[in-house]
């Protein structure tokens, strides 16, 4: 990387987190380096595993991960969709920081949102940091990173789809077909990545394509649900969803057993998660992912609401993780994985990034965060109404703003006695309200310039006043 | 009817009501009286209109009828499910006082719920006391009030389903074929009713099974929402919901055309409204029907907020109300039809009923209401957690109570300010809440007795601190 490189990219990161050094994590040298599983579904929900309280999905394997480590009830992607959760969890800052807003879509589209058409192959990044401090790294199943190639970005090993033109699984029969059977491949290809490197400290994104929409179980998976089927003629929504996310559960069981025969388990981190909420209705070809559940949050994939953002985060490491427990305390975020899988993994420079070291999580402590949480979505949400969020979030300590950065719709939550965020206290509250919107405004203001959908931060409808008369 | 069965029924409204004696509703004789159609449609929610709003359903016959009638935005059920809102039509009460507070299920259900397996079919019904000023009388399609035969109540032809063992309606292929075309069937069966009594005053009752699951559309219909299919597997919920509306639009509109070829339009008095919100994916059956909407509001069917219970409503009546208007004004509810329609159909002389005389409106006025509204719902609501409701309400002007009796949940809304019932000023208004609170109590303690589910009023979640550890 030049000066230039370093200069456009690099130090703006360094100019937002105060500080240009590089950040010392002082580990020891001598304990072995745990591998690194991060497992991350797609559009999975909050409510969408037993072990989070869903009664009707089966997802046991997930659920005894869960039991034999722990399960966080206040996780949150960076990102209310796809790409900017996992820019944030390559990079270890907020997406938007990065220029990217929402999902990669084509080069045009892009630049119409302000976005470019990949994140900076230049930027540190999580893989990167870990390869040069010795790791096997490895991505396989989903990018959506943009168009350059995954392995750009710090991996020994790359295997995508959705990477552009640079994906590298065969899709011999179309797209819907590869994707009806992409758990699975990913699933073969991750043990055989496992098998080959388990004599080497290895770091591992497993990225499934599920249960993003379009989802088609095969009949086999559907016998399952049986008894959820609508009717003779029509498979239900339940019937598909559930499918899916059981078969999910059932690869991860896959991959785990084999973890168990190679004797990896005790020394591998393997961290279960989604990139948002689960997705709506009103999106056509995903209508059977409306049966995906945000457990009891307002908001789905979108929206900046709880639900479109807090997802299920289970991390099992045997002997150095409770097992069994729920740490409901820790406030924890996709851009912390970076520094905290550093510190872990014995990694001892990386620059500073948005997100915080929580690497005492993984050895059981709940941690109280430091950093406050910051959130943008700046286009149109077409789904249910109350679900519909301003553009703009921020969370320090049990306190959450949302606004847009017009100063309307301004709502102030607290989060630990009010989850579903129904008790607005902006005006109980004028002042607290005023220096977190102060500061949600200024990092707004930081962020690189770039368009905002007219109608983005509104839940506006025709509503009687404006109905077509 | 003898005096026991009058005390046994009758008195306790005129007692509620306050009146023990008749309502003169001083109508003119000359007048020359207008027919009634009144069309209730199954589950179908606020947002599921063209002319509400929607941008998606095609629905351009129910759009005309608005076009050239008036469309209520504040039009409530009094019931968040099926049954009792079916019985305050008929009777002009609150359900609860029948002691109907649920579906009509099983005999050992409905004992269960402290329900009767009919509404007493000696209480003052609309249709009988149409008949009984000359009117024809008539009841096609979806019943659901019980056991008794729909022309026990006041009928001079009655021609239903779901009316225990006197359906009328042959299914020869099976309930779920019959249901298939049974919007048609009803249809057939309305035109050749209106045929028959052209020439007298005449009140039908059009009750459609549509859109209430389990939903079927044919190939041909399913063909108009093409662009919105799943897959090539799978069909979607919102093809398959969008088709059975746009369907039962086109019926609609094929019983509009017989009344214009017949020369009936201009006195024929026609009202389209629906029993309930929509159903939510929660229901397996009924996971195609989550393509529903419930316009902005909070609540689906089951819910006392106001998606559950605020539903479509437009009255056409040539000359009299106006063409393509919109009353945001009145709050009227299907209690008030029963004193409504006697007024506007000339019936001199009724018991006092709970609903109240806003016949004005259907002269083209916007009425204030002066009588409060009053909900219940006594069984659980297993839906998304943000729309379980309270398990009582009460309107009173623009202030919109939910409690459960105990005390618990109390809720206070502002419902011309705050339509979604997302904030709760119940501690900003303690004195006004404690009123409210208090005549809420005062009239569901006067209800007859019986059980309430334990879980009614809950929208709990295995939320952290109880989650299964």
């Amino acid at each position: 990387m030049n000066r230039r490189d370093f200069l456009s990219s690099a130090c703006k990161i360094a100019a937002f987190a105060g500080a240009a050094g590089f950040v010392n994590t002082a580990y020891t040298q001598t304990e072995t380096r745990p591998n690194i599983i991060f497992i991350l579904a797609d559009d999975l929900g909050w409510g969408d595993l037993g072990c989070y309280g869903n009664p009707r999905i089966k997802t046991p394997n997930l659920d005894k991960l869960a039991a034999k480590g722990t399960r966080l009830t206040q996780f949150y992607t960076c990102g209310s969709v796809c790409s900017p959760t996992r820019v944030s969890v390559l990079t270890g800052n907020f997406p938007a920081r990065h220029a990217i807003h929402g999902h990669f879509a084509s080069t045009d589209q892009n630049k119409q949102r302000g976005m470019p058409d990949s994140l900076d192959p230049a930027v540190q990044t999580l893989p990167r940091l870990l390869k040069s401090a010795g790791y096997i790294t490895g991505h396989i199943g989903k990018w959506h990173i943009g168009i350059e190639d995954a392995s750009e970005y710090g991996f020994n090993e790359a295997k995508t789809t959705n990477g552009g033109g640079s994906d590298a699984y065969a899709m011999p029969d179309g797209y819907q077909a590869f994707r009806n059977n992409s758990t699975e491949t990913f699933t073969d290809d991750a043990v055989d990545f496992i098998n080959r490197h388990k004599s080497s400290p290895f770091f591992l994104n497993l990225w499934y394509l599920d249960p993003h929409a379009t989802l088609e179980p095969s009949d086999e998976l559907l016998k399952e649900y049986e008894h959820l089927r609508v009717s003779e003629k029509f498979t239900g929504a339940q019937q598909i969803y559930y499918s899916i996310v059981t078969n999910l559960d059932r690869q991860v069981g896959r991959l785990l057993s084999v973890l168990e025969e190679q004797g990896l388990s005790d020394n591998t981190i393997v961290i279960f998660s989604s990139d948002n909420g689960p997705e709506d209705i009103y999106i056509s070809n995903a209508s059977h992912s409306a049966a995906g559940s945000q457990g009891p949050f307002r908001g789905r994939k979108r929206s900046l609401y709880e639900g479109g953002i807090r997802v299920p985060f289970i991390i099992r490491w045997p002997g150095k993780i409770g097992a069994g427990e729920v740490d409901d305390t820790t406030v924890m975020t996709t851009a912390d994985l970076l520094p905290s899988l550093c510190r872990t993994a014995g990694v001892g420079n990386y620059r500073p990034v948005d997100g915080e070291d929580l690497s005492h999580v993984f050895k059981g402590k709940e941690v109280k965060r430091e950093k406050p949480i910051f959130w943008e979505y700046r286009f149109p949400d077409y789904s249910y109404h109350i679900n519909r969020s301003p553009l703009m979030a921020m969370r320090r300590g049990n306190w959450k703003l949302l606004a847009n950065p017009d100063g309307s719709r301004i709502e102030l939550y607290d989060i630990k006695t009010d989850p579903m965020e129904l008790d607005n206290l902006a005006e109980e509250k004028p002042e607290l309200t005023e220096t977190l919107f102060t500061r949600l405004l200024k990092w707004h203001k930081s962020l690189p310039e770039g368009e905002i959908s007219p109608n983005a931060g509104s839940n506006g409808y025709n509503w009687p006043e404006t109905l077509n008369r």
